[in-house]
């Protein structure tokens, strides 16, 4: 079992790295080699594992967005693609061809790359988002909810989506597109997804530090913590193309959260001096992009399809707590 | 008002450049400069009006997917642009590089030559198609229905609708795209689209010739007259983008009706001799295709923009029957 992973380096695909490797095995075939794609080179962790059972790891520090980049790589013929790699939303709206590029141009070069590589049961696994969602939305969404994203990030997403679903429907690859709600908590700094502060305003307090929140409190949030998003990835990769029926797309199954929520649950777990850190200071153009992503989304197909998602937004601040102390 | 058409040769072409010059102008400006553009010479219909008021008229046999080839005529910065040019949905289905090549790349193309030449003004209509849905569809679509298209010809159109909403939105062009339904009756002969028996199995019975109908009778399709895909691509043009709000995506609205019914129109306008020249042989690529169309759409979001339809088959029929008269 040989696994390509692009966007290696960044914080799911770091996370995702250590749980195949914690694993040993995907879709029930020992994992042998491992072949790490970012525009830096990406840390191996240690493996915990005998030395004759670890798997073979290769590093690439490629940028994927120039033509060819890949094709020495995809030459190695991988079985499972997770195809992570992405310029973050509130980037891909500041700069549309550098989105264009990466977001879009990247994704139709592994898709076209598999193609004629006649790669057809490697299984391509990508990373949408709540973002291609956006607009005027039904109060709760389903997975037969119009994309009309009001974002580059999630236009250039859903148009992956449906070039993934019209090659994996005509069987030139074995597509699935998981689109993931707003992850937190994540860990380590703040970055440039207009999303970004849903982690900032507990994370940053639970480390004794400011943060600042640029929204309204009584906006709502579609959220997945990142060990429930991991385990999507991999049973994502691990469940047969066919059960996906007409279309490859799904939107795992978040839950509904407020920020005045959040806050309440840094409280609960950090007290009144956690709280008291968090700053309020609003910003219209990260409110316009966030507020136009769903809030509520019945996820029963993603379920049927037998992804689970987090039972408590308290559970989602336990488990942070509990990875962030020793 | 310089209007530039693609795909100027065809069907709907032809008859715009009729309708465009039987009006003498186009959103309260005079019409004064016309660039047609097709893979082949497009005709040019005999000017009705008077010599001095007539507008110049360039016509260009081009290759639109070919990179570059729009570029001067772009640099003549049109006002209004109708962009026709398509390769049809079984066509499309049949040479995936051609349908990608001229659906998606030309448009691509086009949308990046008005943004680079800061055409953001530029009336932009795309036809879009009915075909942009499929799959397991509601009884009764409405624009918020997702777009799970089940040919490649819908998804390219599909993947062009994303990027003409997010230009648009980003104010980088004024695009605008409409959702075709299924055009009937068209004249002519049969050609590449999955629905061109919807037009065969009443015109060539009309002229004393056989067809074929591929699907069963108890298909229901989303129709659509010639005369009213004009007068909505006129209107198209004419109302302002942002009457369009959050999507710039529109379906037209058609009628519903089944194969049975347009076939006991033809009964009753042609009698039984023209019904016995209906030949059925099923053919199962022909029904997949047409049959993950919609069928029945709530188009009052088209209404509410001023969009109208037909008021029913027999008056479809009526329009056909009294065009082809002298």
């Amino acid at each position: 079992m040989h696994i390509l992973i692009t966007g290696a380096a960044g914080f799911l695909g770091q996370r995702l790295i250590q749980a195949l490797m914690a694993r040993d095995e995907l879709a029930g075939k020992a994992l042998t080699r491992l072949t790490l794609v970012d525009q830096v080179t990406a840390s191996v962790p240690d493996s915990s594992g005998p030395e004759s059972n670890a798997p073979k790891i290769h590093t690439h520090a490629v940028d994927i967005s120039v033509p060819g980049s890949l094709d020495a790589i995809l030459d190695s013929r991988p079985d499972v693609i997770f195809h992570l790699a992405a310029v973050v939303s509130s980037a891909a709206e500041a700069d549309l061809d550098l989105g264009w590029s990466v977001n879009f141009g990247a994704t139709c070069a592994l898709v076209e790359g598999c193609r004629s590589r006649k790669l057809s049961t490697t299984r391509l696994i990508m990373a949408s988002s709540v973002a291609v969602y956006g607009g005027a939305l039904p109060p709760v969404l389903d997975d037969m909810t119009a994309l009309t994203p009001q974002s580059s990030y999630g236009t250039q997403k859903a148009m992956c989506e449906l070039m993934i679903n019209d090659y994996s429907r005509r069987g030139l690859i074995d597509g699935r597109v998981l689109r993931l709600p707003t992850i937190v908590i994540r860990p380590g700094r703040p970055n440039a997804a207009a999303s970004s502060f849903a982690s900032s305003i507990l994370r940053e307090p639970f480390n004794g530090e400011e943060a600042i929140c640029p929204v309204p409190t009584d906006l709502n949030l579609f959220v997945m913590s990142p060990g429930r998003v991991i385990d999507a990835l991999i049973h994502g990769a691990e469940v047969p193309g066919a059960d996906f029926g007409l279309s490859r797309s799904v939107m795992l199954p978040g839950i509904t959260v407020s920020v005045a929520g959040m806050l309440e649950n840094l409280r609960e777990h950090g007290g009144d001096q956690a709280l008291a850190l968090v700053r309020h200071e609003p910003d219209p153009r990260i409110t316009a992009i966030v507020s136009s992503w769903p809030a509520a989304f019945d996820a029963r197909r993603a379920r049927d399809l037998g992804f689970s998602g987090d039972t408590s937004f308290s559970d989602i601040v336990d488990a942070f707590l509990n990875e962030r102390s020793p």
